[in-house]
């Protein structure tokens, strides 16, 4: 039975074959770690036309970068390693080198992650060559998770939940945001994280509600809306939940309402996600609460992204994406209304997307979404 | 009197103009905050014919991005701010049509950082503008600091300095390389590092004197080497402090034996650091310790590179490194040895180049390079 890795460098080379091309050049680290279950620093993937080659130069982690493989898993049989043999050496352009030894007449590389430098590099190298365009090939067979891949990210999700719901024990009024969102981070790793899945946000009163907003000093106060993002990264695998919450006794009336209807549009979101629904009309599901209560300004680009290896991949959920979910597809939903100088509402969850007869979108974030007050 | 940053570009010009290009287009993060002061995500400046605009694209974190320029400082008087109107737009394919509108007929770009699919793109939107190559024209502007980012680079030492002390006072024994990174990650925040220059490295036993080696759930114990690697980020200026300790009250004969020969490369590194020294010189000066010790296997790439607003950045310490030191160059000195199995020894400084008139160079990060025994 071949393994997984080498089935996803199969379904690749159907499609790199179909589009003209003998050998594919895979650059991204993302993209080859899919497609090889390793990842030392800097190691690109030829996908050949005699072999699949994972070619690594000798950095100053060279030892490293072989932990680093180790740790993450062995190559599988079907995959050599090569490693460049002098330091300095970039592996694209010696992989290059290499597919034209093959007999290689047409390389299809990573056009949206390559540099113009290097992809100079490689006609310099092997001038005989013909580079196409692999394009988003390999991030289109991404989207959609196999059962392994799904349950990494179920674990990161338990563990985001775990760490999350602790640091709700505890005692915030008086704490700044840099030390909750520290304080979150090192929870995540004792319990089993990677690290983090990207830069854990925390924002309270003015900042709150602010996606992607970077802690600061300020201390969390009576009457604030606090928000928190964060995720863990599990195997490589990254997930994300978001919540809101009061602190005091007894949230204004303005502070319920809005967190009413940021809640309305995120559970019109979530019910949007059936297999088969266009990208565009889930966001529309989400954004159309917020619209249709006034708020037009200031909305997010996209309500929803996908998530795996990378936190934000395809699909985006948003007006303009193209395309319809398949089951199976892990995303995000995570509308939000700031309100300058006053703060706001945001809700975040990862689910995946699953048919109705399996019942429906899985949630994997299982953190209340009730409004807490703290 | 012109303000830094337009300085900066003014010099950039020069050298733009003198290759025979108009304008330039600099899409690099670092380079752009270097040039600006500012540093929205995806930001991108234009060096124009007629003015210079900093472009920006209305991303998910629109709001928080200007938050994020003016957390960071504002943008001079002479740099005018221009926001994509629509979503979802390419800040460098913008600009290259604003070049283009401005009349210019060569655009500079930073073919070392750009893709070939943005590097098309702008092809097609501007289709009569000549592209040609900057290189690494900003990185050459940014390897001498002044004394302002010098003192943002001392500061930051301070930070790492004091956040290691702390750590060495606590107790060791029984505790992960994880968790210690994350300690030590949260010390840095807490004395008002904007956070780690880059992930902590703790490695302890085997794990020792390992490059880059990312901390794993192996717990400190009596005998064991332990190697601490940190940096604080400090208003975006980034340094570096690595030091190796032994656990217990005597080190082993090998152990001191190894620590000395370190100890004596790393020192020999640091006394090559004059103004006018070739870079190579610096490098052969700290790795012929260890060769003629007969440690050649294994050894870095480099011994030292140059530190800023990355971590990683010119000059390059190295064999076959091109150049020589200037002062007001900061630089690190980090040889280090690692035995398989048994572990090693890393010493590495953060350092500023100075004339033997002003006392030689500046030793930036202070922690004791005595072999403790924790």
């Amino acid at each position: 039975m071949p393994e997984v890795h080498e089935t996803r460098r199969a379904r690749l080379r159907e499609r790199v074959n179909a589009s003209g091309s003998a050998s594919a050049l895979v650059t991204r680290p993302a993209n080859v770690r899919y497609l090889t279950g390793v990842a030392p620093p800097g190691a690109v993937l030829l996908l050949g036309r005699a072999e699949d080659l994972l070619v690594h130069g000798i950095t100053p982690g060279a030892q490293a970068a072989g932990a680093t493989a180790a740790a993450d898993g062995r190559p599988d049989a079907a995959l050599r390693v090569h490693m460049l043999p002098s330091p300095g050496g970039d592996p694209a352009v010696a992989a290059a080198g290499l597919a034209a030894a093959q007999g290689t007449d047409s390389l299809a590389v990573e056009e949206h992650h390559l540099t113009v430098a290097r992809h100079r590099a490689i006609g310099s190298v092997a001038p005989a060559l013909r580079l196409a365009d692999v394009g988003g090939a390999v991030e289109q067979l991404r989207v959609t998770k196999d059962e392994e891949e799904i349950s990494c990210l179920r674990i990161g999700a338990e563990i985001a939940d775990q760490a999350l719901g602790e640091l709700l024990e505890s005692i915030l009024v008086g704490r700044t945001e840099r030390h909750l969102a520290l304080e979150l981070e090192r929870r995540l790793v004792d319990h089993g994280a990677d690290g983090p899945a990207f830069r854990t946000s925390v924002g309270t009163g003015p900042n709150s509600g602010r996606r992607g907003h970077r802690p600061t000093d300020r201390r969390v106060e009576e009457g604030d809306f606090l928000s928190v993002c964060l995720g863990a990264t599990y195997h490589g695998y990254r997930c994300e939940v978001g919540r809101t919450f009061v602190i005091g006794t007894s949230p204004a009336d303005w502070q319920i309402e809005l967190y009413d209807l940021v809640f309305a549009s995120q559970r019109a979101g979530r019910e949007a996600l059936v297999p088969g629904a266009a990208y565009r009309d889930v966001d529309r599901a989400a954004r159309q609460v917020l619209d249709s209560a006034g708020y037009t300004e200031g909305l997010p680009e996209s309500t929803g992204h996908g998530v795996g290896l990378e936190i934000d991949e395809e699909p985006q959920l948003a007006p303009a994406a193209m395309g319809k979910l398949d089951a199976c597809v892990p995303v995000t939903v995570e509308p939000g209304v700031h309100l300058p100088g006053r703060g706001g509402v945001r809700i975040d969850d990862t689910l995946v997307v699953r048919p109705e007869a399996d019942g429906g979108p899985e949630l994997l974030t299982i953190t209340t979404k009730e409004l807490l007050a703290l």
